[in-house]
């Protein structure tokens, strides 16, 4: 039985393993000079337009770091939701390799908007103050929301007419495109955006984020800022071969509908348990939930997963490509019966 | 055909990737808490020495910069032989990271000395200098060199009796090994080594180094050292597996007895082509040779390598864990051909 | 005709200019190993105990950060007031210099309490999550509010039962001990601070601020974070004369307890003014109070000072060591004026 | 007497300190917008020409590291010479704010040429190979040399060629110009001088440098990049009065042509005792020259000097500002009389 504790509990899709194991064997250029890699880049711009300038990379941190140093000085400021995972789940990465500050607002929904962004851009042109340069957002959210592409535009438009970039975390993009029904570049080239990661990891793959630039000046001193901040990999067809069997078909799409799918049918069933109080909309493959933290103590023992805030008892129910509804359906069944009646 | 341009360019053993495969399936702890994680530091433990505190890593940059993280406040700085890694292959990321100067003394085959470090260590205590603090060499040297034991004890203990540590750059660290005939731990730990860095990559793994910790103070932060260098991977499952497939039997040391033994055999074969001028020790799996660029550049039309310096002619052959023997005389006999006649 | 913008904007006061006149003249060495320097870490010792520690520096955000990077690795954290100067007016600096986060704190007075502070200090031992290692207050406040003594032991005991320090930003430290009637060392060693800024600059000083350091520890690599931090004066003897000046007799105290006592007039002044709602005690040398901001952009033609909330119309009006009661006094009746008639 | 082992060992010229105690007084606004911060950039448009953009700093390493923080990126490189002052006395500064290498040459005379500089702008368009960014020279070099007008604009013609900067580290620019007999305009900005450093220090201020921006794209973000490096004076006036006095008349001149002549005076006297070799042509108001230690030892203990290289006994004799020609006379028969026989 597989827990709710992470998408990075699961392992890798068959399929990709697969694409891995064909791409070995012969000897080919290193550092991305492959032409795995070369179909990567390929496929990468036919999702996100022709304009992509791709660099893959070893992970979300790395990914997010890489971009906020393309587009940051270190006394221009970030903007982003108190809960961002650039915020509290890096160890402090972007504050290190960016030398910036990180201007993190509390959102009810971890999603930011103008109104709220509008609080951060202060005290423009003062040499006292950091200045607002980048409005990053999540998609899909920490907290497991989604951005509308008008939303998306909204921010992009207000960071465009302040001469800021706006950053979108896609460590669960493919999650954001199964939930909102749309090609990967219509809630991100098309929506304004100026540069995305692409998660791979979380969706299936054994490592590997893609940075997917849109604004075609942030590409310029991007394969110094990725060797320097030590995500280039050296033998990179098999970062890009696992892309490649992502995005060849249909594969990143139908992992992420799948973990969709499972985060609808988890809320829809512990949303009938009395006791359970859902806290979030579960637009995607997560479920975020208020519970008696004595019943939650009992559920860990046999299921893992993790305590999100220790004040109000909330959990964070994940569900990852390969979680089966069998094992929804049982998981739900366990929290009724750790309600009914202690062990 | 192969060519000899790096141990990069090859692609992974197949017994790496079947232990990848056979690491994948059920969901396991992310971040290194998994069982295969577990068992690489217990075979590595095995390897290095009980007190040996192993992280896995994602590649040999980041091996590097952790520990000269965990060894340097940005004011220490690290002496290094010219031709390091460190000082001329990582993109500035040990200055960037460490934020310290590498004090780089040229050498005539890639090894310091306790005679060539003491240069460096000057105007101790003199708050306008920043102060040595790590000596950093690299085994197998980026030339192709050995340190013998009694080389790297010499060098520990000057560091010692100056307050300072020894670390090595063990990128080539199993061969090493298979050119000294030695354990892994007789030429690190026993020899006074306070941190190395273990190689994976280049020796037929996919991707991923163990930053091996001896003196014990180093490992206080240095969970939060890699995960904020970027270096910690979520499925960690599948780095440790690598080691595990290296570790658990001899795979290590049979790839790179193999590699060292192609080095030495294209050694003695371009040895005899008039023309060729060997320019070092050709101790592990590379040869370093002197020819007429002319000749390289009708080599290199078929033949991938490097030129290692314009200005002298001097290029670099390097064998890999999969180099065949009919492959380093079908090379031989090319260079002696494009010696003979222009195509 | 003074105003109220900032105890920046008033000039030095003559004995500190005499004194630097009287250090000139013959050659003494530079970098602080000459004889003011030693007079002034000696007066340092007499106000702050035998155990204090002391650098001069330029000026405050050298101060801060220099203290902050003795106290903290880049994975560690500040935590400090949402209103702190290191938080909103060091432009980024602490980020940049120390590579950490800052934990920013809402308060009400600009005071920390270990109540507050403890919602900061979470996931203690997470590699994910930058580490608290500083707690960090301002005294006086930079709204103008006291700790008093209890209050600064209480941050310290809970700092020291977690491995952690506390650190006084005392760019205004002087006005803390005028209005407390205590002593430096009462409120700043003998209450378990680790270290503290003590300013000059604002209290009548040419330029210049003291770092001291009163664990022990911390000294260890401090020559090396001033220099480095471009903190060390060559002439040094012209920093230290002017603390010579202000400490040898009660200078320091004098002009503090001078500019407190022009803010409790004022203070007094205004608050019987209607339409004038003082926003904090007015403990030391400056007011804050919100008024019609019509009126204030009417008092500002004539009187500088600053809006230091726009949403609110919360103004600051700070008074300095030269400022006079008359001048308090017409800048009462001005108001009082313009809430009168429009001109 | 005094001695000559640093122009940081004299004090500050009485006109200097006369503008300082003129510009005390009344209050004025803080942080460089006051009216001698106006002044003192109207004098610095006068002397290096309309487009200089200046801003004061501290000190002579925060005047060179903002520079460079304007120049590069940390992946872009620094190409100086081995003896320049921020190589081996900034503490590592410049790798540390920066982030970034220096490339640093040996030279026989402190001095950079095109030559020498085309060794280090290597690997270019390669990304594991920091990229040569800027040139930095100083004028009058660390070893009392000169460039000539020629010189610099051959290595400006050569950096912009390339996509470089060329900067110049000034600490003693002034004792170039009374060398040269050239306006500093000459051999600055009409030589292609992307940016300047301007020593006010060492040349009679009490503390000071101006940073002069030729290259009018490095202001755009110099404000932040002054603050954050923690730059920039909150009293401004009194760092700007100090550059009025020096240059609204001929002080900086005056006080330059004055150490220079004491300079060859000096070099005049102790090129003829027997035993003492100079060593680098005496440019400026400096003479290096070696000699026998022990006579060094014996000298020491009544002049104060400092030896430069250990190694040959290469000694360095500074002259100052308030140097008099009776002290060169005196020293001079010093070394003489110490030759002659042991005190």
């Amino acid at each position: 039985m597989k827990g709710f504790a992470s998408d990075n509990y699961s392992g890798a899709h068959p399929e990709v393993l697969t694409a891995m194991l064909e791409a070995n064997g012969a000897h080919t250029a290193a550092y991305g000079a492959d032409p795995w890699s070369d179909r990567a880049r390929e496929l990468l711009r036919a999702h996100f337009g022709e304009q992509a300038q791709s660099f893959l990379v070893w992970n979300g941190t790395g990914a997010n770091v890489c971009i906020l140093r393309a587009m940051c000085r270190p006394w221009q400021a970030v903007v982003c939701a108190a809960s961002a995972h650039i915020n509290v789940d890096e160890g402090g990465a972007p504050e290190f390799l960016v030398g910036t500050k990180l201007l993190d607002l509390p959102t009810p929904d971890g999603k930011l908007t103008p109104e709220l962004v509008e609080r951060a851009v202060i005290r423009v042109g003062d040499e006292h103050a950091v200045q607002a340069r980048v409005i990053s957002v999540t998609q899909s959210t920490e907290l497991g929301t989604l951005y509308t592409v008008e939303e998306l535009r909204a921010l992009a438009d207000f960071a465009h007419a302040r001469g800021m970039y706006l950053h979108v975390d896609g460590a669960r993009l493919a999650n954001a495109a199964a939930a909102l029904g749309l090609p990967l570049r219509a809630f991100t080239t098309d929506a304004g955006v100026d540069a995305v990661s692409f998660g791979g990891t979380k969706n299936g793959m054994v490592s590997g984020e893609a940075v997917v630039l849109l604004a075609p000046e942030l590409a310029e001193g991007f394969p110094w800022i990725r060797k320097q901040s030590m995500q280039l990999a050296s033998k990179g067809r098999f970062l890009a071969a696992q892309f490649v069997a992502m995005l060849e078909g249909d594969l990143w799409l139908r992992s992420a509908q799948h973990s969709n799918a499972m985060g609808a049918r988890l809320a829809a069933a512990v949303g009938e348990i009395p006791g359970v109080r859902i806290t979030q909309a579960a637009q995607a493959n997560v479920v975020f939930a208020i519970l008696d933290p004595a019943v939650t103590a009992r559920l860990q023992e046999e299921w893992p997963f993790y305590v999100w805030d220790e004040a109000s008892g909330e959990v964070r129910w994940m569900c990852s490509w390969d979680t089966t509804p069998e094992e929804v359906d049982a998981f739900a069944a366990a929290i009724t019966s750790k309600f009914a009646a202690p062990d």
